[in-house]
């Protein structure tokens, strides 16, 4: 069944907003929107605010960029973490993939991207100046690139190795448990966690 | 990756309402929202009042039970349309589904529903006294039974023929056979043997 003609233009609209995701074709975005218009109204209303809620509301922890509810993170806000070591990471995802191992007990920064020139994404696109005034202040002993096996993660750790370097902290990457090619996102913690503990110096 | 923990209460409930869908599962509802966060503050405003707007201010026509924006529905409201003849059938995405075939030019009357003890529905719950109205009316000719061909699609049928055949309408229901694109061998033979009964001349 094709789709030429909604009987209403509220049904149209929803369908085309949940079919503009990635994923989800008309089909699955029409079946959907049926599911939503038979559930109480008080719930559908409660999704819809949650989805304004999220995207009006969300901040960005200032000291690390991971995603919060508050201006510090819960993780920077810890006492309990090891404030002397980061784990850089591309993005949030990465932070809960780390997380979800329960291998590592220090901060993270999230640079909220990675190097790719393809993309047209370079250095100044990403949250480096704050990682560097962290290294820069003396007080950080370890920086673990935990960025993907990927050519513009390589390309990123070498970019940091050469920008943070001058400050010698010691500079390590996850190991090479990681399948080149795979993304971090998708990688099973079990591999993840085992890469964490077996994280070498950065070797050019 | 499991999701043990988020680091937003506003990420987790926007992820859980995503995954309450049906065939969204809670990674894909994770990257839907993520999807979300990375547009246009006004975008997902916009998303989200689309889901509010299409529950609170739909409407059903009041003749048809078709989804509507008006009171009376687009295609109730047709004159163009052959007036004396209604096509029964189960909810609006077959009212969508006979529309998209371009064959039938006449009214329809959407039951909410079909006959189910199983599943604890029965002609109560049918918006079958409209109907019967419509035909005790005396303005129609013909009664289009378009329901599915299963045991609760033929439970339906024969519950309305018994119900509206007082009134001495012309009731049809949908040819049953062989679908079209359908390989002969791998049709099952109940619909098979119908196909056969129900054979028609040959027209080049």
């Amino acid at each position: 069944m094709s789709f030429t003609e909604f009987p209403s233009r509220l049904l149209e609209n929803a369908v085309n907003e949940f079919a503009s995701l990635p994923g989800i074709g008309r089909k699955t975005a029409f079946r959907l929107v049926m599911n939503l218009l038979r559930r109480d109204q008080n719930e559908v209303i409660r999704f819809g605010e949650s989805i304004i809620r999220l995207r009006s509301e969300i901040k960005y922890c200032s000291v690390c960029h991971n995603i919060s509810d508050t201006d510090i993170c819960n993780i920077c806000s810890d006492t309990k973490r090891d404030r002397s070591v980061i784990c850089v990471v591309e993005n949030i995802q990465d932070v809960m993939a780390v997380e979800n191992t329960r291998q590592y007990r220090g901060l993270y920064h999230v640079l909220g991207g990675i190097i790719s020139p393809i993309d047209g994404i370079g250095p100044a696109d990403l949250n480096i100046d704050s990682l560097e005034a962290k290294v820069q202040s003396g007080t950080i002993n370890e920086i673990i690139l935990a960025l993907s096996a990927t050519m513009e993660g390589d390309t990123t750790n070498f970019y940091l190795y050469r920008k943070l370097g001058k400050y010698n902290p010691l500079i390590t990457t996850l190991a090479r448990g990681v399948a080149v090619g795979d993304e971090l996102e998708y990688t099973d913690e079990i591999t993840l966690g085992k890469a964490i503990n077996n994280r070498n110096p950065y070797q050019q």
